[in-house]
This record gives structure tokens, C-alpha cells and sequence, in this order.
């Protein structure tokens, strides 16, 4: 089946494709030659730039790694350290340059569009809502000594963690998100 | 002189056309438009898209006010917070979905180009350079407790702040740049 193929190898490399560039700063022709597809395949299997790049953005946020959030035997810190590390080594596997795509798609503001806006959001509220709940739990066994909503403490580490990441896309400084992301958990705990 | 005018309305209009569009997201023709000049002018002032560009992150960066960080009678941590509401509101007076010029710049990566890449790597910096030493005295003073050293902590802050700028831009939260900043400022301080 060669036309799923092609689509496959779109959302392969498109994601990579997003990061480093942005959306505006990515062309449907970046897009193929990174796939490796002829550029005129793109139309039998998206409408528009905009709806890959939504299913780039679900899809990346469906692979937000919440397993060490369960981790078994760790405190409710040391899991959301070992998540936040999960995801930077994610992002950093690719070059430091690459990015989050959350935080690229959110800088270019209404200019992406509804579709893929309405999939940033729902993203980052998604990721508030996973966290939060860990968060909670070391509220109530004391590890965790802010008395601030979960849900605000959540978006403070997200922010702390993505605004690092980007300082780190602009300055190639990989350790950058974990550096802050640190600052930001041992802030908020006992 | 139509010459020098033509320019200075270009550099005033572009501004806000390159943080609420980002870099690629921004034609000559959006920032000649957003002007109100003609589209074949904007090459008698500027070599390219990308020198007006690094002209503006400049301006934008030059922009930043500092007078809040010298502020008589206030402590090191209510200058800082005083610098931040400063920022935050130079941001929010033009609508939350403008966002912050250098994190704009900053997600778009490689593609801004390296005359680009260069000055906001300087800008942010600077911001670091000019935050670390309030944070010294406040470390001096008590008043900070933390012991990490003052460029983390002032890198910390803007992470916090420019983090949280950049999901308040998606989510069109324009309280989310300084709830976050504050948890940052509470989290370091006695």
C-alpha cells in the first residue's frame, strides 16, 4: 500500500521538520524532500500544511512519556524530575536546536491557525492535567510545601521547563531546561 | 526627509508584526502593509527581512526597562518583581497574542538565520546580566535564600516568566507571565 507509505513518511519526518523550523518557517517542499517523497504526493493525503501539522502536534502530545509519573517506589518530586527528564532527553536526542514543539507552535501565536491552536492548547492543558495530580499527592504527604493550586504549580514547572528549553534552542544550551526545571521543583518543596 | 520616515515607519510597524507573526510568519508585504508604505520600498532601507529583524530584536532588547531594578526604597526582590510587571504589561498592552519578541525570535531556531540568532542570543544575556546582581545584593541581604549562583537564578526567573508569556500567547491567559514569575520569586526567596 504505497499511499500509506507516503503518508507514514510525511508524519515521520515532519515532526522534526516543525521543531527546528516553526511552522511559517517550514514549507510543504521542506517537508517532502525531508520525507523523501515527491512534493506533489503531499495533497492526495493532507488538505493543508495545517492539518499535518495538527496530527504532528496530537501526535506528539500522545507521546508525552507519563510512565515515570507511576514510577513505583519514587516520591511524587523524584517522579516529576524523572518525568521532565524523560521529555528533555526526548527533545535533546534530536539536537538542542530542535526544540519542543509545544512552545514552537504557542511562539507563532494565531498565525498557525485555528486548527492546530485549538491542538496546542488542549496539549498543554492535557499535560497541566497529568501532572497536577502528582503534584497533589505531595501536597498531602508534605514533600511538597507550596499550599498553591496543583493545577498553577503544574503550569510553573511546564513554564520554567519550556521557557529554559527555548533560552536553550536560542543559546545551544542543552542542560538548560533540566537546570531550571531543578530550580523550579526544589523551589516548591520541602 | 520621506526617506528617513519611510524607514522609521517601518521599523515601528514591524515590531509587532514579527512578535505576533514570528519571523517566517512575517512577509515584507505584512510589515510594508502593517506600515502603510509601498511593498518596493522596504529594499531602499534594509538589505533584507532579516536585517530589519536583528535591527528590532535590538530596539525591542534596548527596549527593556531597567529603572525598576535601581527603584529607591525597595528591596531586591520587589525590584525585581516591579521589572517583571514592567515587561509584562509593555507585553500585554498590545493584546496577550503578541507575546514576547525574543521568545518568538528564540522558537524559530536556525531559520531566523545568524544575524538574527546572534543579537537575541546577546539580548537574553544581557537580561541575565542585568538581573544577576539585584539577586547578589537580595543573596547578600538575606532576603534570597537560595545559594545557587545569581545567573541561574536570574536565567531561572525569565525562564518562568518567558515560559509561562509563551502559554499564555496559546491559551490567551495574559495573568500567566506574572503568576509564574511570582511562584519563581516566592520560590527563591525567605
Amino acid at each position: 500500500m504505497p499511499q500509506v507509505s507516503v503518508r507514514g513518511k510525511l508524519i515521520e519526518h515532519a515532526e522534526t521538520v516543525f521543531r527546528r523550523q516553526g511552522f511559517n518557517g517550514a514549507s510543504v517542499a521542506d517537508i517532502t524532500n525531508a520525507a523523501g517523497v515527491p512534493k506533489g504526493s503531499f495533497y492526495n493525503h493532507f488538505k493543508s500544511k495545517q492539518e499535518l501539522a495538527a496530527e504532528i502536534v496530537r501526535r506528539y502530545s500522545r507521546g508525552t512519556d507519563v510512565t515515570m509519573l507511576a514510577g513505583e517506589g519514587l516520591s511524587a518530586v523524584e517522579r516529576l524530575r524523572a518525568h521532565f527528564a524523560a521529555q528533555a532527553s526526548r527533545t535533546s536526542s534530536t539536537g538542542v536546536e530542535y526544540g519542543c514543539l509545544l512552545m514552537t507552535m504557542a511562539s507563532e501565536g494565531p498565525t498557525v491557525g485555528d486548527e492546530v491552536g485549538t491542538v496546542v492548547r488542549r496539549s498543554l492543558a492535557a499535560w497541566v492535567g497529568v501532572l497536577a495530580p502528582v503534584i497533589e499527592e505531595g501536597q498531602r504527604s508534605g514533600e511538597i510545601t507550596s499550599q498553591e493550586p496543583a493545577s498553577d504549580l503544574a503550569a510553573f514547572l511546564i513554564d520554567a521547563f519550556e521557557g529554559a528549553g527555548l533560552r536553550g534552542k536560542a543559546t545551544r544550551d542543552e542542560d538548560a531546561a533540566m537546570r531550571s526545571l531543578n530550580l523550579a521543583l526544589n523551589a516548591i518543596k520541602a
